[in-house]
């Protein structure tokens, strides 16, 4: 079965029975499996994860908006992290049997079917943006619901879809494509705080690293040690294995080793089998050689 | 969905018809894939890899053992590969949400029902069994379908099930339980075949090695190259890695490097993930991580 992902973020992260209730219109779409959802009150936000093929995820969506737009007001909503609307996030990410082109359309789809149903202007990011300048989230949510009228006069901020102006209550939603992201941490075995920051930089794109690593150096202080605490945002083009690799050839040159990685939250096979075939220089590996892989493909 | 594998061994691997319709009357079980299949003329045998979950892997069974018994017969097969009986060899192997009881259980229970159902007798093997001197396939096989009769009425090989002379056609049947096997292969970057041949002997369990593992060495000449030819006959308790560790260093000790690896047919994903934890470090890591494992635990 083709499977894509989809984590929507929603602004609400208080009101346990509306949480409940985007759950079910999420779960109550067919061929849908809602895997994860949690809520922060202290951001006032959602994070829902779920799997299916494009219509299911595409149905499941729609109730999701439909939800919340119902029960969701950010002219009253309240919270620490960064917001542009009710649904604030929605991607796309291709886990098997699809590649990134089909969730870009996936992401076109849902984001034209969104802006024409419920009037609500939507913004293409990562792979689904056309337009450099507005593929990071970051850049799009600036400003926020707060400043999202006067930013959507100004040049360069017409929505992909969907009318020029927010809609009252759910301001804009942003929806795209991207690859599966993964949480991984490298604990090293010292308490030099300077040495995990000194490889964090090494490794992360922003100070000249690796493409597809962002990465930070902190202290766990109940345990004496420090970790290099990572996001691997594309682990097809910088994988897991080279990062690691790197990390302990750098801990070396202080003396320093690695004590043990985590890998925090969920991970596609496909990360952990390369890693795999790498270090026992796996030859004409194919991926229906893995059993589970085999059944899967064959399933209608 | 709980997954047991399992690879019935046909006596049967000339006529096409007669191997198509045992294909047919594994692939109509409910809830039944049948992954593969081949037949070796030469052997005058045929091996089917079926998964499915215990009721329906048995119904699969049945179905094949009334197949087989209609359209092979011992008294007039001949072929290269030892054999028994008309179902010569059936093994099932634990793959995901069962354990190694569950597949004994049914071994013993597809036993039973073939037994009494076709009048076949049934030796237990491998997990199976409860007799040392009978868990291995090759002690029980020994004398063959054509020293049968009188092996039955010797000490000791009374059968499991059913009764205590030969089915007249189709022998009897050798069912058990088994860990999923790995056709595993160390290509050496060198044509010295006593460096692999002193390789095997040191890792096989034969000669002292792991317990788990079958090894043999053997020169690929088209390439000018030698291979440590491997059979893992359980990747929990002697995993991959350990095993490609141990042939990387003792072909270090020759001045060997090792050129590359390959994995002949199917794995189960827990061979390869153990070896991506292995080498990546990961402490804490749990199966259900792993995006695709979760979508399958899922699923009713």
């Amino acid at each position: 079965m083709p499977l894509i992902e989809c984590i929507p973020n929603i602004s609400e992260g208080r009101r346990r029975e509306i949480v409940a209730r985007l759950a079910t219109a999420i779960s109550s779409a067919p061929g849908v499996r809602l895997l994860d959802y949690s809520s922060d009150p202290a951001h006032n936000r959602s994070v829902f994860t779920l799997v299916g093929d494009a219509s299911g995820v595409e149905t499941a969506v729609l109730a999701l908006f439909e939800t919340a737009l119902a029960s969701v007001d950010l002219r009253t909503h309240q919270g620490e992290h960064p917001r542009l609307g009710a649904v604030d996030v929605v991607p796309f990410v291709p886990i098997e049997g699809v590649t990134m082109a089909d969730c870009v359309a996936l992401a076109r789809k849902v984001g034209a079917t969104v802006a024409e149903r419920f009037g609500v202007p939507i913004y293409l990011y990562e792979e689904a943006s056309s337009n450099p300048a507005r593929k990071n989230l970051e850049d799009i949510r600036r400003g926020e619901f707060e400043g999202l009228a006067a930013k959507m006069q100004s040049d360069g901020w017409k929505p992909d879809f969907g009318p020029s102006t927010p809609h009252p209550s759910a301001g804009a939603s942003v929806i795209g494509a991207r690859m599966a992201l993964i949480a991984y941490n490298i604990n090293l075995a010292t308490d030099r705080i300077d040495v995990a920051k000194k490889i964090a930089a090494g490794i992360r794109h922003s100070s000249g690293g690796y493409r597809y690593v962002k990465a930070a150096g902190f202290k766990l202080d109940d345990r004496g040690i420090v970790q290099v605490s990572m996001n691997l945002t594309n682990y097809e083009k910088t994988p897991i294995f080279r990062v690691f690799e790197t990390v302990k050839r750098e801990a070396a040159r202080y003396g320093v080793q690695v004590l043990e990685s985590e890998i925090v939250g969920l991970i596609p096979s496909a990360a952990l089998l390369s890693a795999a075939e790498f270090y026992l220089q796996i030859e004409g590996f194919h991926a229906e050689q893995v059993l589970e892989n085999r059944v899967r493909k064959d399933e209608i």
